[in-house]
């Protein structure tokens, strides 16, 4: 079986697509309408309905599931069977907790879910993230240089070995024995994007932040698509752009692969 | 409305239990059995009917519940429904993620499953953690030296405010203008306990690590039950005590809380 670093590089390019959508589908993104359960259930499907051809990847983001207690986690399995096998399942949980309990957050990805990929956290430090790294089939993106404006507080204190980021980048290709590491950068940040490659050359990045965060998708693609390949994750530009229709989100979705394209050819 | 950490003290002082409960119940702590989900929530039960009247709190663990999907879920809230209103429920999720996000998961945690605090990851800084105390009677509770043996790689590095962890344990007290902000410190780290409780006089300390981690429980209450207070965590010394019968359980709990109290006279 494939390792999934190189199970994901394989599928971006015979799909010619780095695009991975964001399902961060909640209540507060429907202004003016008070949607229950099974509206956003059904505007989910009409997003992967939209973007199944586009995509490459999704990547539920667990917190806009859990929210509903268990029925939010039946939503998530409904979910993850509509997409079917076709593309790569990230789960954006950013789990990080001691080795025996990372234990059954990985059993809950993995085997229960059935994601491919996982975010993790990396206070905690390696016992945190070698749980969900033992299969090489399956992956794990670290938190680097996480997209939101707090994110410098920590991240960017100065160690005697460097920035703390750049400390996590380098674990993280320590960690990556089994070709199944990969690294989260903010698309928000495109230097630290650059210098995180030069660091981590062949790790896969999965870069958030473009759409409603605001992040680079040029430079993030200069930056991030390089030896190791740029996994551009875009969630509420691509969920609810426009009038939110089926049409309106395939436009959205296709104008972002258009650039991304564009963008990897030049580079 | 009582502040979160007004509350727990003062159930704390009324109960004379600084005791919490940690509900960790996996498949692996049964050897030589190959338990289904319907004999881990009677054992669930069991460790409730056991230690009801000895604990002022229980921490039930999310990823051990999330390993069974949706039904794990809805087990969480079997198991909340079963402990009832008497106790202070901590979620320890250890969630941290962009503001956006972390709304939802704060909605999940408190208003979906109605824990009266969680625990958060600071990797993302104070956008990740504002969301989670936003509101006074519901608190959380931040890593800040974890318990775990990789916990120093990133927490003990050395940044020009001083440690790593230090640095949390200043922000919280920064953060805590609602009086619902305190700190995860591991128990078996007692002399990193002590220093912390210098940099933060006043806020509540979950110390988790006693029984299976080697966690030092004397000087876990010497150093962490001072103006602030301490919550003793233990989970698997607990629920899988002696022959794993509501009796050895009892008097696992027993054991601990009269050792709690001891330790909560001398100091």
């Amino acid at each position: 079986m494939k390792s999934f670093n190189s199970h994901l590089e394989e599928r971006i390019l015979e799909k010619n697509s780095n695009l991975c959508v964001g399902l961060d589908i909640a209540v507060e993104s429907f202004p003016g309408v008070d949607p229950d359960l099974d509206f956003l259930k059904a505007h989910a499907k009409k997003v992967i309905d939209a973007t199944g051809e586009l995509a490459v990847a999704y990547k539920p983001n667990l917190g806009f599931f859990e929210r509903w207690g268990s029925k939010g986690f039946e939503w998530l399995e409904e979910t993850l069977d509509y997409i079917g096998n076709e593309h790569i399942l990230v789960a954006d949980a950013k789990r990080g907790d001691i080795g025996n309990t990372a234990k059954q957050y990985a059993k809950s990805v993995f085997d229960y879910f059935g994601f491919d990929a996982v975010t993790v956290n990396p206070y905690m430090g390696s016992d945190a993230i070698r749980p969900f790294i033992s299969q090489p089939e399956k992956g794990a993106f670290i938190l680097c240089r996480t997209s939101n404006p707090s994110a410098g507080e920590l991240q960017d204190q100065e160690t005697p070995s460097g920035l703390l980021y750049e400390n996590v980048a380098q674990c993280a290709v320590q960690l990556n024995e089994n070709d199944n590491v990969g690294l989260v950068i903010g698309a928000t940040v495109p230097q630290e994007i650059q210098h995180i490659r030069e660091l981590a050359p062949d790790l896969p990045f999965l870069l958030p932040g473009i759409g409603a965060q605001g992040g680079d998708l040029e430079k993030s693609m200069r930056y991030g698509n390089s030896n190791g390949i740029a996994l551009i994750n875009i969630s509420r530009g691509i969920c609810f752009a426009g009038d939110m229709s089926e049409n309106a989100i395939r436009k959205a979705a296709e104008n972002y692969l258009n650039q991304i394209r564009k963008f990897s050819n030049e580079f």
